[in-house]
């Protein structure tokens, strides 16, 4: 295998990554036919990571929420997809090493992101439920799924409860989505699909290890959608650092200890910088520091941006919140300063405009900030419902999650509640059975 | 583990099975109180096999095709869906035997479908991609559009043809389906979403044993399918017969071989008969013997029906075909009859009514079949989608698959090509790795 980008004799950026970040830049600088770009990513999709609770909670396909990344940059001929993984950079040669083969690079832009963070326990690592793609949302899914099939087959009482428990784990704005969805589906829908089990057995928890839910928001918000939560019937726990989990009951540090099969983390996320660069100027949770034009502090052509970059600014001591909305400011500054640089002129340095934050918790409950004004109810899970149709990538898949919203909200329904168990991929060369194959006269 | 299916003092009927046979039978019969049923079936949805084909060629979710079984069922008392796999019967103790114990039976309808048919040739079984299940439809979809992404990757033109290239076996409508939306895919999206690949260096091949496609319909439907395949530029090759297939390249008897990675077997199906049934009533592909009211021979308490039964007509002395309509009419007389002995009635004999077949091959192309009226073209493909659209489960999937047939008419578009891989599910209690376990002061 080789990576095959064909020579141009225009300058080369790399792109490690297709979240917001990557995207975005590769967007904006497409047209531009004097840079050949190449797209490096995991997956041949963008995935919208603020949806994947509702994936999990089988309110939305995960094609709803991804992207095919061809179907961006259609007939592009300058923009070259390749679907590998990059394992590192070595600056020295401008090169990043991919499954591929080695990939030069004039300008190389990593984007590769963050991921979750386990805080080094490898016993939950190995056990608890992550939500940091669409394979793990759907992973998320099908086992609650298949906890109810199997809490239908089991005679113990006390193993039916740890295995209807859902924890949750870490009360930022996935925490609390998806505490609240559950909440909802074990009200709504649960008692209608299985007459045969009592889910007054069953409790979701919300469990954060700051005093509060939605640190980063207001204090308005934070209180709000505590209670929100409380209403729906959440167990909400702050000041509780879960350490211990061995597959069927979560210890915390306080003492608290509670029956569970699942254990959903959203506690944290960690960056992925690329092996290679510096580690010396790898900042706090491994984020990459970079200057106010993304340039990583060190190197003239390689930039960082999104969640894994670390640019610090007076109001932003310790870097941009990890979301959506500094990653896709910051690339559309830096395609802006690539087309100035490509044509002669100077770069301008990044100012983050925050836009505001917002929680959804259920049915009419969420919680907004914007920077001038906070509101909470009806009118919040509006807006949060606007806010996100508008931002997905593609029209089509607008269309699709504004009527599965609009379905699922007048039915009170997740009707995605499918475990499709994927089938292993066929290898062509796998080896045959022994036995002797005889041909028949017709096939039909 | 246990089934736990609750005494009742009223009679149960097991059905294994939840395709057109079971579920429609399950319905049915649902409402009746003073019966008990228990759905066994290995998925928690029931499948919507015509579409398939669409999965596999990445224009229709999986979940648009699928629907929960217990969303059928909500709220009945009566009815118990257990998602297991059943092992066999054991008629003298009127048991089956599932992955979760025995389980007993007053009535037992066996409903288990057919399942691909490699006609004993084990090399092809292990490395053809068949099309049974959405599961199977969308690993097909997967490595198709992987070998594009693979095709980038390698330098040699003999290779790289053999990657793209994809022969299809069998010239039933699943076949004729999945040939022609290959051809549209390669003639409308695959040069544009692959600018730096020729796909005048792909071809699509559909091979079929007898000398015609559609040998179950007429001859002008047979003859205007290959017309329509032969102008979207598919190479149609009758009295074909696949023998031989070692992962890069296929044979025929006839002496034709074939540069391909993927052979996508369509070229027939086998009954699934349950194990503990006397052999003896096993007829032509595995099929078991019913009499005209679904009464499998020499067995009191025992139906069978749908694909995996065979009654005989007049009309049909080989049986009815192997297809949806059957299945649901013996369905539906099966539960009044049923109904009618637990009345003290007489049950009545099954006659099967044809209400005609279809294919559709691509954009306003489609043969139908009527028992008094063949037509062809655009009013043809109008009447499939129809069909197809009203006899889907679910209000919301003929909502969603409406407007993504709509969706790709306009777009000449297919736009779930998403290769999402699965990521393997997680045991609770799978082995932790050695290294000591230190708990952070916060998580946070």
């Amino acid at each position: 295998m080789t990576p095959n980008i064909p020579d141009s004799p225009h300058k080369r950026l790399v792109i490690v990554g297709a979240g917001f970040a990557g995207l975005t830049l590769a967007r904006q600088l497409a047209k531009r036919d004097d840079l050949q770009i190449v797209l490096l990513n995991k997956d041949n999709y963008h995935q919208f990571q603020p949806l994947f609770y509702q994936v999990a909670m089988a309110g939305l396909e995960p094609s709803s929420i991804s992207f095919p990344l061809r179907k961006a940059f259609q007939s592009r001929k300058n923009v070259h997809i390749r679907v590998t993984d990059v394992k590192r950079v070595i600056p020295s040669r401008q090169v990043v090493v991919t499954d591929l083969g080695e990939i030069h690079y004039d300008y190389l832009a990593i984007a590769t992101g963050a991921d979750t963070n386990y805080f080094g326990m490898k016993e939950i690592e190995a056990r608890a439920l992550p939500m940091k793609s669409v394979s793990e949302a759907l992973a998320l899914r099908n086992r609650i799924l298949q906890n109810f099939e199997d809490a239908l087959t089991i005679n113990s009482d006390e193993e039916r409860t740890a295995l209807l428990n859902v924890v949750v784990v870490g009360g930022g704005p996935t925490g609390v989505e998806l505490a609240g969805t559950l909440a909802e589906m074990k009200k709504f829908i649960l008692p209608k699909d299985y007459p045969e089990l009592n889910f007054e057995n069953m409790q979701v928890y919300l469990l954060e290890g700051m005093d509060q839910l939605l640190a980063a928001m207001s204090d308005e918000s934070s209180e709000k959608s505590r209670r929100y939560l409380e209403d729906l019937g959440v167990k909400v726990m702050t000041g509780q650092v879960v350490t211990e989990f061995d597959g069927t009951c979560i210890k915390t540090k306080q003492g608290l200890k509670i029956r569970t099969h699942n254990l959903v983390w959203a506690a944290g996320v960690k960056a992925s910088p690329l092996e290679g660069i510096n580690p010396e100027v790898l900042g706090r949770g491994g984020r990459i520091k970079v200057d106010r034009y993304n340039r990583v502090e060190g190197y003239d052509t390689i930039f960082a941006l999104g969640d894994v970059a670390m640019m610090v600014e007076e109001k932003y001591p310790n870097g941009h919140p990890q979301l959506a909305q500094p990653a896709m400011q910051q690339a559309k500054l830096l395609s802006k300063n690539i087309k100035r640089v490509l044509d002669g002129k100077k770069p301008e340095p990044f100012t983050y405009k925050d836009l505001g934050s917002m929680a959804t918790v259920g049915r009419n409950r969420a919680v907004v900030d914007l920077p001038f004004l906070k509101f909470q109810g009806f009118l919040a899970w509006l807006t949060w419902m606007f806010v996100h149709l508008i931002s997905i990538v593609g029209v089509k898949n607008r269309l699709l999650i504004f009527i599965n919203w609009v379905w699922n909200y007048m039915t009170y329904d997740q009707s995605l509640r499918l475990i499709i168990k994927a089938k292993p991929p066929r290898i062509p060369k796998e080896p045959v059975p022994e036995e002797k194959v005889e041909a028949p006269a017709v096939v039909h």
